[in-house]
């Protein structure tokens, strides 16, 4: 039997709450409610009366404590740890064959602690919860995290997978670190720009750049394709977790984005390419395309007016990338296809993303990188019109102009850089629009010769070497020093249903005092501060509020 | 007085319920509501209190069984049947003076069993209802109507007109019948296309076919305009309400777009048409584009955020039929003038349906060919821009490639075709889009000659015509087999205030316990699974949460 | 102590209500409620039991007496209006310290009459209220503002500044102002655009017109200026809070505009102005772009999906004028810059207004002048875009035909027009597209010369000199005989904190019975008429309805 414990809630929105609620629960399982007034004027708070003081009846002990003790157990459990064979593709099942035939126990469990320890990553809630062939739904993805990257767990969650130690390197390997495939490709690629294009001629960039940054692309690129690659042979669970969260799976497009890049900053002429590899390249990105427009379009939890983020961009900008090269390579037609399908798709995601509509992912406030993607799209279409129309009309110059504006519309944010902002691998994938702007400006300015121009592509190659230099040595940094380059992804390890610690007692108490919640919220709403308010107005959206509701 | 009766309802979202709330309405009119709870652990249901258990006193009698009397009564009545004479225009006013004229007598309703019979259709709540002048509010529409068509009445609806009887045939007749005739005449343009188009010269398309569809549609379209103008002469209150459906009001725009079609699929050169004949056709596309535009823009219950459907297409791409045919005419300003109009409003709309905002229509889930109509805005407003421009240039070949990817991502969910929904004959409206497609590859394939284009432009061809082909089957089938081509149009019988048939009780029940409502709504999204929760979000939407309350 | 006070709240929504409540607050400070029920054939509202009859005690007295007491006594202040120093500049703190040196005396509020009088306008609740250096929120501003321009306030606000005296000058002159600068300027270079356009030069309009318009238009100009820099020095509080204002912001891009008008309009070929000019006049233009959109983008409280509105295209017209004035002026490539700028931005825009989201500012139902801004945009692009790439072309001219279509929408609802909408100084903003509509079609008449095209042009600038004459006429008569052309500008002299007049006692009465509050919402829109469920379902939405709740 539990001991009596008391716990006062108190929302977390109200600054200066004018009065709290407590909820003692009794060791007869009696929950009782009281609402406790704060007067500014007096100093303690005073329970007015009469109030809704509600009892409730809970018939079974709360679960709590015997959580505690199998995590406890958890640590102490002998040869091999079995809580993550649920992610686990084959491995799972054919070691536990092998093992089973090598014992000769069919059992499946050989031993009770391995038992209670599986026992102990299920309660009888989620028993059927990560029953094999089902992912969690969006709706979940966004009730259970947070941030701009819905990559931290909310703090009522409780992961599948155990949070206080490190998991196995694979399943903290994420998609995103082909942001860093990304991000040094592209440099190559700048690089070969400065070198060829006549408005940056002056500066005299030495191929060797171009050769050496390439060679260390395509290295990190066969680096990071093969360990994702063991990935998705060992960890397929991981892996189709990652293609169902809502921003993660703009990041798959990121492999063949790089590809793209490696292709254009080949140090030899791309017209050396053969078609093929361009056809092959395009194609997963045309799947991708067709599956994820697909999802907008039909609606259901996946659309886009719920998961359009900054991170959406990668999504669209492939087909700019594809259509750049495909024109460079001769391939005007299927260019001009991506470029068509990229345009409309990109007009619908840029109004999306720009009207912010209430029900959208909450966005930060604070500048973070993800908003230099708005950069990306317009600099990299302008190029491929460029390329396309063979020349750099109105068209393409309207499209770098556009990118322009953006680029100084962030820069003019600067000030809230950075501000506790945490590192991440998808940092890589947020600084190559700093490079693509600086690339079409080196085009811009063969086209529109002018000390200006070219001073403005010199200046803004360098703002993107810099950057790229900076997030390379930060990642060094928490590669080798801090060594938490690959903290546990969380955001995979979310349950396909709410289990929250104190859930169970919330709900009964809810289930008894609905009308309490609901003097929460009108009381809450009415006596606010004016910011306060405003996070009400929001947090009242009905997406989020059915989120909020489901949460616990 | 009618006798003690007791329902328990329960919530129908609520799989496994765990709790119910029986309401028992004794016969001295006093309501008393429980709650039950249930718990999987017991087998039987028991309540929990303290609840709230509420008494309600009424002190009108029941209607219930009254109605139930006079639907009874209905079938018996002799003579004439007078329920149809709210829709007529001036027949049932006219006929009943003939009739008091001839009779001698100036009472209205000569027998007593018509009387009782108009009693029975309009209770005492509803007698301002259906008065004349007045039609229901786009809101009422959403309410009482679902499907992706809006065209099957909720089930806690009474229609105004019998449902248990077939009613007069123009009632049943659909402004959506004009879909027939331009599935017919889009066919007869496709043959003309494919034997004056230079990449597809080599099919040797014979004449004949053109015109033999041609004349085919000709006299459908006189056929199905004849019908339609009896309608709007006897019937016009329900070709009113027609009009104020928010979905079958984009099928006004069919008759024109289907002239547009026979215009352009003429077997001569369509330069040797007047000019006035252009003008003629376009004038009520301007007059309904200004209608439709202005109340998006003017908002209220009409706005687009809310009415807007994949059928809203329909809406916008005349003005691209228009501006094709103007531009093939020579009549190359005025051409100009309506491709600007529908590309603004394409633009909006097209961004609008991919957003798939939380206040829209719902669309349904699996493909449905309304989703087709995706693909006919961008068919042939890239035709229509490679008249006005002179050649198949890049803003054209955009347009084409738009639409072919459009055309592919739906192929790509092909799997979800035909998947429990059922034929209408608004389906000769979706498919009117593949035939556009065929007609646009035909075009491109002349400018961009090779095997490939070749080969997509007789495969979309094909498609075009074996879909036309299914589509005229079960249109005859349906027809002259089954005999069920035109069911009862309930779509135009909604009741402009809701009359549900335990409407009464249930008000008054609401109206003394308000509270028990919102504790239903609130336990029922704390404990649901994630797809229930998913359905409740979506429900909670303001818009349809506005509808849910506005419902009995 | 006050005397019993009996107030019968109705809802005012309910056009023939079905039942009212009453609230009494007796001596003691107990409140009673009861629900009268209207019966439509019942003469008298009779009172239903049973009802909760919720008694409600109130500890401190109401402060309703002591308000009117400060309220009355605030008339008969002596020497100096002290109300009115919040909003000053240096003024209020800079003539205290005087007049305390003169007085001798270091306390900062020398007599108590004064210091009744301040207290008065901050009771204990709103005492951190106006402290400097903060404004109110967008919220705030939603919430107690109301109207098409958000110029009225809300029955239950009271404003910071007393609302039944004239206040100073300086207070009551509105940025809005400016809106007289851009009309009459517009005229200026209309009637240049007549004599110098071939299509035009028919009319042989006389250089004098245009002389005499010009100097007219800078001599406003100048004095608009100055006054408003006037306010800027004393008042910047006050400039601040219309800098805040979700519609007035839109203002602040008005004398820029009206600048680059009368550059255009200069009675010289505007190729003799000095570029240094343009760059100086776009300056700020870019500025409030950077941080308009930037607001936009980055969300929070001022995210386009709320505050969009038709005014909101006086902040993307800018771009169009400037881009128009820099392209004649040679500067092709900054034109141009701009002229993506204001493309992208004004699509976005015009995607939002045209969906009319719930979350949007409610617009007025009748046509309201502001309608008339969608003409301005399209109309101002058409030039500007024949102006960059040289020519009247397809690109120019699709945007003149939407400009050409939305003025004939918004004629055609011409029916609606000026029924019950009051006049306001912004109306000169408002009239400003129709001027740039008939520019635009003089301009489009020499491309495309015919009899037609010159009665249009000629006939749209009749229309647009009448329209901008009758404003003309207006305003005099408010000015000179009428003497209220400058109304006490409520809108930026709401409180930071709502402060309602019954706020006390009926937040207490909430808070013991938010359920009769549920009640009177469900009750409402369960038996209303259609118009009445549409008025509920806008109301609901979650932006209006957090509102509503906040506003007491």
């Amino acid at each position: 039997m539990a001991a009596p414990e008391s716990d006062r809630l108190r929302s977390p929105l109200v600054a200066e709450p004018a009065y709290s609620i407590s909820i003692s629960v009794a060791p007869s399982n009696e929950a009782k409610i009281d609402v406790h007034h704060h007067r500014p004027d007096a100093g303690e708070p005073k329970t007015t009366h009469p109030q809704p003081t509600l009892t409730v009846r809970s018939e079974e002990p709360p679960r709590q404590q015997q959580n505690q003790g199998t995590l406890a157990r958890s640590d102490s459990t002998g040869e091999r740890d079995r809580r993550f064979d649920q992610f686990k593709t084959l491995g799972g099942r054919l070691e536990q064959q092998l093992s089973s035939i090598r014992g000769g126990s069919q059992h499946p469990h050989p031993d009770p602690a391995a038992a209670g320890d599986d026992e102990a990553s299920r309660d009888s809630e989620a028993e059927t919860d990560d029953d094999s062939g089902k992912v969690p739904t969006a709706d979940r993805y966004f009730a259970a995290l947070e941030g701009p990257e819905l990559e931290t767990l909310r703090a009522t969650e409780v992961p599948v997978l155990p949070e206080d130690e490190t998991w196995p390197f694979l399943l903290r390997f994420p998609i995103s670190a082909f942001g860093m495939c990304m991000g040094v490709s592209s440099q190559a690629m700048l690089y070969k720009t400065l070198e060829l294009e006549p408005s940056t001629a002056f500066l005299r960039v030495s191929p060797g750049v171009n050769d050496v940054l390439w060679w260390v692309s395509a290295a990190l690129m066969a680096l990071v394709s093969f360990i994702y690659f063991l990935k998705v042979v060992f960890y397929f669970e991981a892996v189709r977790r990652e293609f169902h969260h809502p921003i993660r799976v703009n990041f798959f497009f990121a492999p063949w984005i790089a590809c793209l890049f490696l292709a254009k900053g080949l140090p030899e002429p791309v017209t050396s390419l053969h078609h093929a590899v361009w056809y092959q390249l395009m194609a997963p990105i045309l799947f991708l395309d067709l599956k994820m427009y697909g999802q907008w379009m039909s609606g259901g939890e996946w659309r886009l007016s719920r998961v359009a983020s900054p991170t959406t961009h990668l999504a669209v900008v492939g087909n700019f990338v594809g259509a750049l090269l495909g024109a460079r390579m001769g391939l005007r037609e299927p260019a001009l296809f991506f470029f068509a399908v990229g345009t409309v798709h990109y007009v619908v995601l840029f109004v999306t993303l720009y009207q912010r509509l209430p029900t959208n992912v909450p966005l930060p406030r604070d500048l973070h990188p993800v908003f230099f993607l708005f950069v990306a799209t317009p600099s990299v279409a302008s190029v491929a019109w460029a390329r396309i129309s063979g020349e750099f009309g109105l068209g393409a110059r309207v499209a770098y102009y556009v990118a322009l504006f953006l680029y100084a519309s962030l820069v003019a944010r600067v000030s809230f850089f950075f501000r506790g902002v945490s590192f991440s691998l998808a940092w890589w994938a947020y600084t190559f629009p700093v490079t693509s702007a600086a690339i079409a400006t080196a085009v811009y300015a063969s086209a529109m010769t002018s000390a200006l121009t070219q001073a403005l592509a010199v200046g803004l190659s360098a703002v993107a070497s810099v950057t790229v230099a900076g997030v390379l040595a930060t990642t060094v940094y928490r590669a080798f020093v801090r060594r938490d380059l690959f903290p546990n992804d969380v955001s995979i390890a979310i349950r396909r249903r709410p289990k929250a610690k104190f859930g169970k007692i919330l709900k009964r108490i809810r289930t008894s005092s609905a009308d309490l919640k609901e003097l929460v919220v009108s009381r809450h709403s009415g006596g606010g501060s004016a910011s306060e308010t405003s996070s009400v107005s929001e947090r009242a959206t009905p997406m989020v509020y059915g989120r909020a509701r489901a949460e616990p």
